[in-house]
């Protein structure tokens, strides 16, 4: 039989004890559980960020437990829950949003459950760590067979806090799209699936004008890979969400362009002479 | 048969290949172990912080055998270590206090061996990488059944390095407790159970004054939670490990009040008008 | 049984969701898979800097499968390979040079596989994530037991890319060592064996000589461990790789003269008066 998994992602960081207590909590409750690590370095309390990472990567993930916590309301009146996905996964984390994009990803929500008051939480619940002290024993209880309606009290999907992803829009001819990450090497992640291109005539080959933040215009060309530029070029490219995305080839866009989490691009496309 | 747990903490940061290849020489000599990285974040050569990092974290783990590595005398005359506790975990690392406060947590030590020469060591024992060739392979013998008499030479645990931490004091109606932690998030760790808060009379709802290594004094709300004050704001409460901390509300008190390890907070009450 | 061990070394850092993505893409494919993260935090695109890396850890690792992924030349004509190594270990990574110095170290290359177009592959394979898309599903599946030649396209391992790793030399009486590593703590990793140091007559007690990138020269202390010489002094040592290293007692080198990965380290003896 294969080992129930738990995968984790959290703006908790990695150089202080939370991530390591939320593992041994889990380990302790269900210690036949194998942990994945998504990521623990969302940016402190941004729970969109968060969303984003999640639905980046919970489709590849094997269908387990999936615990997130990016909590700037721990400790207040915000519920604790429990969500059964269409495809079989169950999701925890505090209500604020964060689960709810992957959620639609995974096929919609078919049971939730408020956890707050779970019976599975640590003896002493604390006032700011309720990922050590509710979510991880809840995860490990669920991870370890025990059914959902003994962890929480069911409550209707259309209760949850919703969180919408920014769109892309055309806006007199140019696509209009929101930054919603920018990754180590410097990548710039925009929320708008690469196929919106063709609202603007932009195919591989072409070459497309990007304006950030209502700056100057930069010319860039449309292409499937990095090494299809030159060293230090500019791309602009299908990323592996299928996600409109620009880079640099063997350099960071994020610094070329100076270009933050939340900046809007414009892009339009460039009549070839 | 639940698998065998180690825990490891250590100030080797993950940019090198140091921590994997612990993960690795372990896995060779007990490959059913399970490794729960803590944190490997500590300050380089930072015992105390380290020694406050197992505080917070061991009694969250499975009962197991936990490594601990911060080692500024690695190849001197200090020795290599191996305690068992209490309540039946085996604390594994350096004799330089590192392990000495999260003992007395565990109840004190029952045990102590010393295993500088242990016969588990690796072949060839570097002068500089204990961790891999000294630490890992005895957690790993003694994770995986080895009995501690094999691996080392009994030695009176009177004898062991001790390290104190710096213990909160009343003085002139003031609180006055040192810096032992500044996390991810900004949030400072004062060396204090939050129940020290009552030697001043301070409680939830009751504003107090800090004063920092000197500097202006600062009146700031007690509090339970983030949330109990407003965005930006700054808190004093008790956090997840009991202690006393100083926060803000969706940002960094460190920043804030300039705040560093080590530094001096002075508390006292404010009368209300 | 044992489980299967994969080790991981990559460019992509811990804070996207990329390696988080790897190690589901793996667990789904193989449930029972050991999998040990050396680093991910090798400096993006340098590939010399990965193959360091793996030099220094490769063989403390459970023997396994041994995925490395530093990139730059993702989504062109470059070959994704799976090598068999005489020890029995088998690398998975982009054939550009990463993986030939550790396989040297791993007794040589007895048979190569070219897995760029694996039947193993994910049913989307996009252009820039060949990490999730090839490498972790085919390092899966050799884990859990599928022959090489039912995944890849036998090469002849005299095709593979190679590369070398700079050589020390004597010129005028200097040994003359290129720096391939600058660790967490500042220490400084030279791309040579301690026993060079034979050559210019250095033994552990003697002072010498060092002169970066023509800068001027310093004097420091041949010793064999950090704790040899006060804090904050400079020693020349064999590190835990059986290298040349340059460090500073409770300091960093790095800092202290100013030396990068890349640089070149001038070693002559200093006569005693």
């Amino acid at each position: 039989m294969e080992p129930p998994v738990i995968t984790l992602l959290t703006d908790y960081g990695l150089a202080d004890e939370y991530v390591g207590v939320c593992h041994g909590v889990i380990l302790r409750i269900c210690p036949a559980a194998r942990l994945i690590d998504i990521s623990h370095a969302v940016p402190h309390h941004d729970v969109q960020r968060g969303a984003v990472l999640l639905m980046r990567s919970l489709l590849f993930m094997p269908v387990g437990v999936h615990l997130a916590v990016v909590d700037p309301g721990v400790g207040s009146e915000r519920r604790a829950v429990a969500l059964q996905t269409a495809d079989g996964r169950i999701l925890v984390g505090p209500d604020n949003g964060l689960l709810w994009p992957v959620a639609r990803l995974c096929g919609g929500i078919e049971l939730a459950y408020d956890v707050s008051e779970s019976p599975a939480r640590l003896e002493h619940v604390s006032m700011t760590f309720h990922g050590r002290d509710i979510f991880a024993p809840v995860a490990a209880q669920i991870a370890c067979g025990e059914p959902l309606d003994s962890l929480g009290v069911g409550i209707d999907p259309a209760q949850l806090t919703t969180l919408d992803m920014p769109e892309p829009r055309l806006e007199d001819g140019e696509l209009v799209v929101r930054v919603v990450g920018v990754d180590e090497f410097g990548n710039i992640e925009a929320a708008a699936d690469a196929r919106e291109l063709i609202r603007i005539g932009a195919a591989v080959g072409d070459s497309v004008a990007i304006e950030c933040n209502g700056g100057p215009s930069t010319r860039v060309r449309v292409a499937r890979t990095f090494a299809d530029v030159r060293a230090g070029e500019a791309l602009l490219h299908e990323d592996s969400a299928g996600w409109i995305a620009l880079a640099v080839n063997r350099g960071s866009a994020a610094r070329r362009f100076g270009i933050e989490l939340g900046d809007i691009l414009r892009i339009k496309p460039v009549v070839s002479e």
